[in-house]
């Protein structure tokens, strides 16, 4: 195995430390604050929400990351997203990024920021500086203190999102390998939809790579992944997924498109998949994760809007919460998505752990044992195949049932 | 007031009458079929679904309405939506149509036909022609036949649709005016999203018209009203919206786009709007009409995109649900809308009957009295209106709340 799995998340790499703290910016009784600190400046890459109304942090962040591409520490907190606060929620950015880098006794412009929350109020400036002060002081480089981040950032997610792999590159002296390291954690569970990375996540790596290779891995990455989720079709005004390489792990740097470029890019690929899966299952309300594959398709990109447009269907996400196979409506999700393809020749299955069932062929819903459906519908991960007869292009999409919690979460979220 | 509510829907206009029966299709103890017949062969137009897997009774009104453009006879029936029901349901279209002509004595070719329901299983044939036996024995022209018809077609609906209009015209002899009819009716709850039509509609009209301004005033009226609505993001296999004209009025026939033809098309939004409107507000589950008006856009398209895309947020359904105004979802809504706006000018309102309240402008969200907040809120009407500061376009979207009866609804909709 090339690319293994260990334990761990942004701690996981050679350079990087994280800490939390208990701020009381909205949340009373848990920590809502994390920062992750670099022993020593970090090539960045990073992607942003599509949405027009861009959130103060955000528009800080794309400014680091487009103009200096590189930077040192990342601050974030959970309850108030610092979004529609025009120049006072700019203000905010400059004045956390101040401290921070004075804490941390490095430029502002390396300081990273990440809020999310509720949309509208400022948050109050006493309370970021005191916690900045405290997570610097905080600072850890243990498996812990990297869970401990990834919990401080949850707003309404049920479990925290940490993953970490390690492969082994050529070593920059030239005398074997050494081993490499990558992991990260996110947090997103509403107002997830494929736009551009949908939620907050953060990955570190101590393998030397270029920065603009770096971004291009990136880039590639999360349509694969964070950009084929969905949880309710809302884009927020604060999706940002930043990657930071401290290149301390002593690899022979990474100057081109090789093959280790290519293991890095699969193992990124790995942690970010890994992330954006569990974010899709924990979706607000969830009580099951949809797997929408879309097999044999004309292009990538039709399968991409295929497989998305059945994973975020209100009707599918209701079906799949009922346990009832009424799978005309993934046909019907299919049907509305844009690209074409013949109804009359695609084939449509539902995929249980040790069972599949063939729903839908020659033109016609087909008739399918309801006990058996039953028994793949009560599965955790419900799991539907589309094959559309029409080329070799594949893709799949992540969501999440659509359930009576989901409602009562939203239906009161600020208080 | 030259266009006049008056009461009743289908059978308003000279020379249609309308029955129903209870076939059996796939609900009990209720009627399921609708049939309305017309003195005469009338003028058809129609608009039809986006949706590239379309029901067989779509496909069969597309072929009536673009070649024969003409008809005099609509059956409908619900339980069932004859969707995905491959050469099968085709088959059982021209029997019924055979049927129904066979009782009318009208060609088969002159038979539209709308089914709805669940996807996938076809409906018995001997039902339908049994139903359909009773329909055409039991046609009458009488208001309360047009208001059993709208209640046969309805599937989730708690309420039935039906409007009707007068408006006077010059008559054909030139000796002064007549006074023309306009009336429909239409059912639709669920599967509901602004992409043609969105559900079915049947409207009958005395009025004189040439048939392609009738289809040029129908598909005008179409993008202001029911492709402005949305309940909850999929576009259904089955949406089809009818007008059949009689041209029994005695007005002189309308043959250009004079100022007749802007009174029918008036007339014709007017019945469509309310068929809409009351459509969105019935959508399943939903507690609150959703108003989203976007003022001083840039462009139409623009407008509706913006509109659209606030009544379909699934946070923001859920935030009406919750009477919580908890605004930014709406800025964020319009963010990701897709059309370009400045966020520093715009200005977002709540409205409500007797206070108007402005959440956002300068680039943030206000403070609001949160108690003035909630009595808008508490309105069953909930109106939100977002100036764009950029020109003078303006369009209105309709949708409704998302609440734990939506999901409830659609978790078990086959059984």
């Amino acid at each position: 195995m090339k690319i293994r799995r260990i334990p761990g998340g942004v701690t996981a790499a050679k350079g990087f430390r994280a800490s939390c703290c208990a701020a009381g910016i909205k949340y009373q009784g848990r920590t809502d604050m994390a920062m992750i600190a670099a022993d020593v400046p970090c090539a960045v890459a990073g992607t942003f929400t599509s949405n027009l109304v861009k959130a103060a942090p955000v528009l800080w962040d794309m400014d680091v990351v487009y103009k200096q591409k590189q930077a040192q520490a990342v601050v974030v907190n959970a309850g108030i997203a610092n979004a529609a606060t025009g120049e006072a929620g700019m203000d905010l950015c400059r004045k956390s990024a101040d401290c921070a880098a004075a804490e941390l006794g490095i430029p502002a412009s390396s300081v990273l920021l990440g809020s999310t929350g509720v949309i509208g109020p400022v948050i109050p400036l006493d309370r970021i500086s005191c916690g900045i002060t405290q997570l610097a002081a905080s600072l850890s480089d243990t498996r812990e203190a990297g869970t401990a981040a990834s919990k401080a950032i949850m707003t309404t997610d049920t479990v925290n999102k940490e993953f970490a792999v390690a492969f082994d590159l050529p070593s920059a002296d030239g005398s074997g390998t050494v081993t490499v390291h990558l992991g990260g954690m996110s947090k997103g569970s509403g107002m997830i939809h494929p736009n551009m990375c949908t939620m907050l996540g953060y990955i570190t790596t101590d393998c030397a790579i270029d920065q603009s290779l770096l971004q291009h891995a990136l880039s590639a990455v999360v349509k694969d992944t964070f950009n084929m989720i969905t949880v309710d079709g809302d884009t927020s005004t604060n999706d940002t997924l930043l990657v930071l390489s401290s290149a301390l792990a002593g690899n022979a740097p990474i100057l081109e498109a090789d093959e280790s470029y290519s293991l890095f890019r699969d193992a990124l690929y790995s942690v970010c998949r890994d992330l954006a899966v569990t974010m899709a299952g924990d979706g607000e309300g969830a009580t099951h994760l949809i797997e929408m594959r879309v097999c044999n398709a004309d292009t990538k990109e039709n399968a991409q809007a295929l497989a998305r447009s059945v994973a975020g269907s209100s009707l599918v996400k209701a079906m799949v919460f009922g346990k009832d196979a009424n799978c005309g409506r993934i046909l019907c999700a299919l049907g509305y998505a844009g690209p074409y393809f013949d109804p009359a020749v695609i084939e449509l299955y539902m995929n249980g752990e040790s069972d599949t069932i063939c729903f839908y062929k020659d033109g016609r819903v087909q008739e399918f044992d309801e006990d058996r459906a039953l028994k793949v519908m009560s599965e955790h991960d419900v799991r539907f195949t589309a094959d559309m007869k029409m080329g070799t292009c594949e893709a799949t999409a992540w969501g999440c049932d659509l359930t009576y919690d989901y409602v009562k979460i939203n239906g009161d979220y600020r208080s």
